[in-house]
């Protein structure tokens, strides 16, 4: 109680200095590596510059940054050492546990480099290239083309850059990026190292303290990070796992510094972020509030509460169910604060009035209302269509993603039709390179399967797919239903369907990988038979969405062509999953009337919070370590006691996790791992008022790893004394 | 969001400010009037003496301090125009709409003064003296005697002095005060007025905004304020309601300040603080702790649980179950508070090194040790026997209060026993002077039952008590269930006394009052007999409970005087409903790690928080005021928008609600109305992080009863000029 006094005397005067000066250099943006040009660093106060950051004829803090994990990451060694998240390596912690070593309830710290366990599966991706590949994407594609043809012409042409970059560089990876849809097209070529091994991951009550109930939350008191390693062949090239292969020395490795950083001063990120959606119109933000975003939310906390009541009785049950509710769970909280933060910044009539305005200013003017004038109705007109069929398109999209064996029976029949294709004109999912991907997805839902959560949760959408307007209706549900009374019917379909189920391990699914169609139905599994019978209607929606994205694509280019010309400003590109740098400052925000949160939580905030009830639980020997005050050299000078996470308002979206967050002079100091609620209105606007991220503290990975864990090697090969 | 980014940039900084420098004056005490000169009101930042007030010679501040509707009240006018709360003139309001006028949805204003409406049933209570009676009270009450004695001798003492009293004073009220407990006894002499009106009430969606949600919360949109006036008979003596009343003319009424205060400005409040346990032992607050608080919060949730469930389908049943549930949920909320805030001071541990301490000091001196050795271990022995017991007492106790039809009969049952004693011998409840308040009470038990609320609630009892340990089973209980199973036999017992039951209505209820109990029996009403059959282990628990107080009267005695001894300093007594003043600043505080709570929300506040969703929906017309930025004079200046709750340090408990909060020259500058979650542990210790108390800013009053209500001749005769 002292200590919080204390801490709120200390913080509160330069807190309210900061919010003074911050909003003089606060800016949005997630800058590609090609716009870096473009900033004013030293004015944003960072202390490096450009080419500090990427230089493609030499070294740069850019060839620190790894993807891995779905996640990103940073070299912190000479020796390959990886600084990414504890929910990053989670699925690596989770496959490496026993029945003797529990490391997702201990933690896993390996005392020599021999112990550092495989994290199977794992790959870790490094940037190795850009180059702008739009001219030989678009050549000739006429604006006028029909826009199915125009959207397959852009896939196949993408699908053979690709496939000639990966045959021209063998062991490198090849993937085409649209920056601006239907505009701009970006070739990134990776490499991915393969042999990836955890080196120190903190117990879950640290890593993971707070769980669902702190996620996308402030304050927040998790040690959301582990160190992971990669490894390459002896003679120094990507390699399986391997015990003779040895640590990759990596072109550049952050610095870490121990000391942290304080309230105000300039951090930045350089990572991955996937998707966002500024660049959209209102018609879609209104398709996204009104309609597709609640569907999402409620048949998610629907399908959470369907299976913690199945998993209630049973704890092998609830673990077959953990990954699933985490997941809806998190979708569902990330939509609730974007839904919420759409209604509060107005954001949906915001969009209309820029709209308008542009409308305004192309229609005065003959040249550009010939070209432009078109572009907003046609956009429009996608979108009532897009809401016109929402309500059979949500179903159908649910249908297939919520019974695993549905999931299984479709891939398996779609596949084997798509496999009779050349491998380059297949659907995605289904092209060579990425089958091992979808082999184990599979294996996945036939781990996590259980018939009862199959049975109500596809129950329940049968249900609502039986109950669709009569022009929406889907075939392969009004054949199970046969005009009568659609409770009782679909209760027989899925008993008998269950009950005779074919593909149910891993032998029976091997071997019906490889089948024709034909074959796969002679099997007589009830769920292939109804993957079959929904395929017609799968192939008209996407044959749907694939003239609707052709058309956007198009619209979509025309529409950022018009805004620059009205604004003769440079936009940059959403966010799409590539490389990119924002920049910001160390600072708290106001979430509500008469609150205001402080940028650094504290260790002894984490033992305010312990109850004793998950996710509230602590380590004893942590707990024991704040009361005896052992910060050693980890000490926030100001709080006086270890700071645990930090708030920045950097423009961040998901895949920014694990991303390292530096200093102005590159260094890292922190590892970003989430938004605030309020802050999941980025994937639509960045805000000044309540863009804030989330970074574990790097004195708290230091202090947890060294003080907490014993893992002092770890720091030592950082050049990190205790 | 721009408006509120500015709110935090001013106020930031006074904030850190105040913080530094109000920790030099903030501090504990609820003191009663008598002890008011042993304040340096001067050094605490107040303006006013301590004869300005109390004066019992002249007119002081306290002469314009009521009770009213179980809370506190202030005379603003000459005329008797009375400030209190919205929630304590609730049950006015409620009384006075009719099918044609919702009051309390639409707000009340009464345009002239003829328009005044009755609010039945309230009284308005002006403290006329006081004076110690502990002698008369305790002289040749030997320490030594049985405790049981002892109590009922002190009880039969108090209840004379009261009846002397008014027996001297015609038309004024009595009542003897236990400041410390067997200690010190005080007798207040009160006037009763009993022509009430209402004359402004906002609209439930302002005087209730929040509602059960934001119940015990910061930051609060509350304005839970409502205007009264009392009337008297043309001779000035107080009178019952009849058109011909006038206006009283308090002896003094308070300056209203529409300029309002600021963060960090001296405040005190003078009101009526119920209950508090601040000199109890360590053996009562574990007890609370560990055994009753949990006990209660448990059973609320459950019972607020059952009421919602059957409620759910029906208006009118939902309304019947609306007070209860409120009442149970506000305890259950301030327990859930209580027993946070007891772990987060880790408050039963202090109080036993305070008590080890003393005890350590009481042994060291064989005269102290001779007198005051066994009080805490006796204090102790009664705690052991009470936790002990406490299975079977907790469950008898719920048990009488958790179904109506049972609690009627029970009051039925023991008053025809108590009725056939002398008037000052019974029970308080069935004395004379009660007789009103106890048959409104039934009354609306018989208006609010529900058959199935009755089955439900009772029958969850009923199984707990048949479930208890065998030396703790209650006979009238295991009558039902005569050794069998119990879950059917509590079902068939309920049954029948539902389809039985004779006093069902007002007229049987008001016959069956005048019975003895023998002709009660005759009746034939099971529930009758069911009270019949629980009365000789309610007796019996009486008497326990009667033993241990009067134990503990004689050892907390003890125990003070101890504690005095050893400390020599002079305690103030616990609150126990009598006049108190407290005082302190205008502040916020941090109610967890990272998180700040600046002491006022704003008109703005509430709009933001408005989802039209109960209880968070507001009327149109105060949105509209708030946009266009109508505040007229009543803007906080660094917030540049109308202050609608504020914060402070003082110590205040249940009882104060409605209190007006003044500033350092006895003006008033609001009402207050609530505690934090956090300050729920006022009732064990005053904490300098915890303890704050909400109030709303009289600027808000205003606003809302002259801008948005349109109210001027309210604000006109305040002296206030909109």
């Amino acid at each position: 109680m002292l200590i919080r006094v204390r801490n709120l005397l200390i913080a509160a005067v330069p807190f309210a200095a900061l919010l003074l000066g911050a909003s003089l250099t606060a800016d949005e943006g997630m800058y590609p590596i090609s716009e870096l040009g473009r900033l004013d660093l030293r004015a944003k106060g960072l202390q490096v510059s450009a080419s500090d950051l990427y230089n493609p004829n030499g070294v740069s803090l850019v060839d620190a940054i790894v993807q891995v994990g779905g996640c990103t990451g940073a070299f912190v060694s000479p020796d390959g050492l990886i600084l990414t998240n504890h929910h990053c390596a989670f699925g690596a912690v989770q496959a490496a546990s026993t029945a003797q070593h529990d490391y997702l309830t201990d933690g896993f710290f390996a005392a020599t480099r021999e112990g550092e366990l495989p994290a199977r599966g794992y790959t870790v991706r490094i940037t190795e290239s850009y180059r702008d590949v739009s001219s030989t994407v678009l050549d000739g594609l006429a604006d006028e083309m029909d826009p199915t043809e125009r959207a397959r012409a852009i896939e196949q042409r993408t699908k053979a850059i690709v496939a000639e970059t990966e045959a021209a560089q063998p062991g490198k990876r090849a993937e085409v990026a649209e920056m601006f849809a239907g505009k701009t097209y970006v070739l990134f070529v990776y490499t991915y190292l393969r042999d990836i091994r955890l080196v120190y991951v903190p117990p879950r009550a640290i890593g993971e303290f707070g769980g669902e109930n702190d996620n996308w939350m402030w304050p927040r008191h998790t040690g959301d990070f582990s160190f992971m390693r990669a490894y390459v062949g002896s003679d120094g090239k990507p390699a399986p796992h391997a015990p003779a292969n040895v640590p990759y020395t990596p072109r550049r490795f952050l610095k870490v510094n121990p000391d942290g950083v304080k309230e105000g001063d300039a951090v930045f990120v350089l990572g991955y972020p996937g998707r966002t959606y500024r660049h959209r119109t209102s018609h879609y933000l209104a398709y996204e509030r009104l309609v597709r975003m609640p569907f999402v939310a409620d048949l998610n906390a629907s399908q959470i509460e369907t299976m913690e009541t199945l998993g209630a009785s049973s704890r092998e049950i609830a673990l077959k169910h953990d990954a699933r509710i985490k997941g809806l769970a998190n979708v569902m909280k990330n939509y609730r604060g974007k839904l919420r933060g759409i209604d509060r910044l107005d954001l949906v009539k915001r969009w209309q009035q820029d709209e308008a305005a542009l409308q305004a200013f192309v229609d005065a003017d003959p040249e550009l209302k010939a070209r432009y004038g078109e572009v907003l109705p046609g956009i429009g007109r996608v979108y009532q269509e897009t809401v016109r069929q929402a309500p059979s398109e949500l179903v159908l999209g649910a249908l297939r993603a919520s019974s695993l064996r549905l999931t299984n029976a479709y891939r398996l029949y779609e596949g084997a039709i798509e496999r009779q294709k050349p491998d380059l004109q297949r659907e995605a999912a289904y092209m060579d390179r990425n089958s091992a991907q979808l082999l184990e997805s599979m294996r996945q839902a036939l781990r996590d399967f259980h018939a009862p959560t199959d049975r109500a949760l596809l129950g329940e959408l049968l249900r609502r797919a039986a109950a669709l307007p009569q022009d929406q209706r889907i075939p392969a549900v009004d054949a199970i239903v046969k005009g009568g009374d659609a409770g009782p019917a679909i209760d027989r379909f899925l008993d008998q369907a269950l009950a005779n189920a074919k593909v149910t391990d891993e032998a029976s699914l091997q071997a019906a990988l490889s089948k024709s169609p034909e074959a796969l139905e002679q099997l007589g599994d009830p769920w292939i038979g109804f993957a079959r019978a929904l395929y017609p209607t799968f192939r008209a929606l996407r044959e749907t969405q694939q003239r609707r994205e052709g058309t956007l694509s198009r619209l979509q280019a025309l529409y950022v062509d018009a805004k620059q010309r009205r604004q003769s400003a440079a936009f940059l590109p959403d966010a799409n999953g590539t490389l990119r740098l924002t920049l910001g400052r160390v600072r708290g925000y106001s979430p509500a009337d008469a609150v205001v949160h402080l940028p650094f939580t504290t260790l002894h905030g984490v033992v305010d919070k312990t109850t004793g009830t998950e996710p509230f639980t602590s380590p004893a020997r942590l707990v024991e370590l704040a009361r005896e005050g052992a910060y050693g050299r980890f000490a926030h000078p100001a709080l006086g006691d270890v700071p645990v996470a930090m708030l920045y308002d950097l423009d961040t979206t998901g895949g920014n996790s694990g991303s390292p967050v530096m200093n102005a002079r590159g260094e890292l100091i922190g590892v970003n791992f989430d938004r605030t609620f309020d802050a999941t209105i980025n994937d639509y606007a960045w805000s000044e008022s309540y863009s804030r991220s989330i970074g574990v503290d790097v004195r708290y990975v230091l202090w947890v790893t060294g003080t907490f864990g014993g893992a002092t090697r770890v720091l030592q090969e950082m050049g990190i004394t205790p």
